[in-house]
């Protein structure tokens, strides 16, 4: 091949493959497996949508656990704060089942993004880094509202045009234990304090 | 562009675009959304992995809903059962939930495949068909866990090498309901019976 085929075959995979949803995915950096609360913002962080865990109110479930699919956001791309935020509606199945019990838990997975698939790592393999926070669903007003406002709608931009007969509120989810995924010898646990003091990211000087 | 560089170009990005895991998702045929029971089957064994609930047996959060991943199986590629199959540890923290509770729910989601991105709906659109199944999870033997070997194993070769002192077993997810977001108007339910007679993938003649 010509040199200059070479390189213009070169740009037209460039432009290709920065076109790709993955591609972005091809940036990540995952923290040391041993730095578990990094690991654990990292994850909260990446992920757009997390699985939540509620006690069903519906018949015929009604006490029984209730798994469902919510997108999420930390913060904008880059900034995130840790805190998982949703945007909800109490027409919802699994937001009706938080107003009677609040009590709930999220769940995210490296296996949401290329990561897994890309370094070969079953979604079930500890390698492919998953979190668990414990804690309760709370409804955000004021300036946290705004800020929830900003984390999800930068990172869902469809949710602007979302139906307003809906009632949407904006909610965080209050973290009280975090479980991590992270590596082989069992699930390990951070603390709230231990997770809000950590860095996602790696700082740059 | 010369044509014969031109075809070398296309013939590059056909390798690139091929090699690519993405690739496969670009041949997702979703049923008619208002095929209910032919849509939870097809996202049923679209996806290899999937959030499972339990009631947590675990301090500090005994008695409260837990969120976590698995990677899951209805039978090889092209010939789902419906059945998700799983392959356990007693080892593992949500598998200790089951022993004293087998009540569990799994949610799976098109978010989990390039579907959603591709089509520009956001995980949390009625529009990313996503599933939740309530029911049991069930230690499974003889044929059945023979069956259940062969759908998990030809999907997530990795488990083949998975530490044998974990005592693995395989199980099936036991469903007593189906819950279906595929379109707007709120979650459908499906009944086991409805959900095993629907054919996932068109029949070719």
């Amino acid at each position: 091949m010509s040199a200059s085929l070479r390189a213009q075959c070169v740009l037209l995979l460039g432009l290709l493959w920065s076109s790709l949803p993955a591609a972005s995915s091809c940036r990540i950096r995952i923290p040391p497996h041993d730095q578990v609360a990094r690991v654990a913002r990292f994850v909260a962080h990446q992920c757009d949508w997390a699985s939540m865990a509620t006690i069903s109110s519906h018949k015929p479930v009604v006490g029984q656990p209730f798994s469902n699919a919510f997108s999420v956001s930390d913060g904008p791309e880059g900034s995130g704060s840790g805190v998982p935020y949703l945007y909800l509606t109490r027409m919802e199945v699994s937001v009706q089942d938080l107003q009677m019990n609040p009590q709930a838990s999220l769940s995210m997975s490296l296996a949401q993004t290329e990561y897994c698939r890309q370094q070969g790592f079953d979604p079930q393999s500890p390698l492919c880094a998953h979190i668990i926070l414990s804690g309760s669903v709370l409804e955000v007003n004021g300036t946290e509202a705004e800020f929830a406002k900003k984390a999800l709608f930068s990172r869902h931009p469809e949710m602007i045009d979302w139906p307003s007969d809906h009632n949407w509120f904006f909610a965080k989810f209050n973290i009280t234990q975090v479980w991590v995924l992270d590596y082989f010898g069992g699930v390990k646990t951070v603390t709230p304090e231990e997770y809000f003091q950590a860095t996602p990211h790696r700082k740059h000087h």
